[in-house]
């Protein structure tokens, strides 16, 4: 491995961690009002294609961050999903 | 060029177009309130590194996404602070 690809992995790690405040805010909040399931739906896109250029280009500093951000993007859009869902059967409801 | 650079270009394309819905979203909105200021934060702080890493294996896909990655979140980590300050500043002043 090239001694640069350290920084990749520096680089990949701040990328990697980044999601996890956003994705525990939203948890603990119960709500996903203000964030855009567009820019998760097209990160995610962008994170397989990372990866297959990652792969094909061997830098395992770009391939291994974006295995990561895709499973963290996947969980943001799953809880965005689960909380709209949510909000929406509360107002079909009349609950307050 | 390489040929495979081609599809580094289509996955960066997607990570720059990726935040701004979210951008435009928190604008249309004027609340940041679900958003996270420390995602933002390490999400730039990650975009300077992948761009030194871009300049450093003369990738262009990358340096050039993440120039833009990092003017996009900015963006947002100023919309964040604007809205949150102004959220502060109507409590203080005990309007709803």
């Amino acid at each position: 491995m090239e001694q640069l690809e350290y920084l990749g992995f520096a680089a990949g790690f701040f990328s990697m961690i980044a999601f996890i405040p956003q994705v525990y805010k939203t948890y603990k909040i119960k709500s996903a009002d203000g964030i855009s399931a567009q820019t998760f739906i097209i990160y995610s896109i962008s994170a397989v294609l990372w990866t297959t250029y990652g792969f094909l280009f061997n830098k395992p500093a770009i391939y291994i961050t974006n295995i990561v951000i895709l499973a963290i993007s996947s969980v943001q859009i799953v809880l965005k999903i689960k909380y709209d869902r949510a909000r929406l059967a509360q107002k079909q409801g009349g609950c307050k």
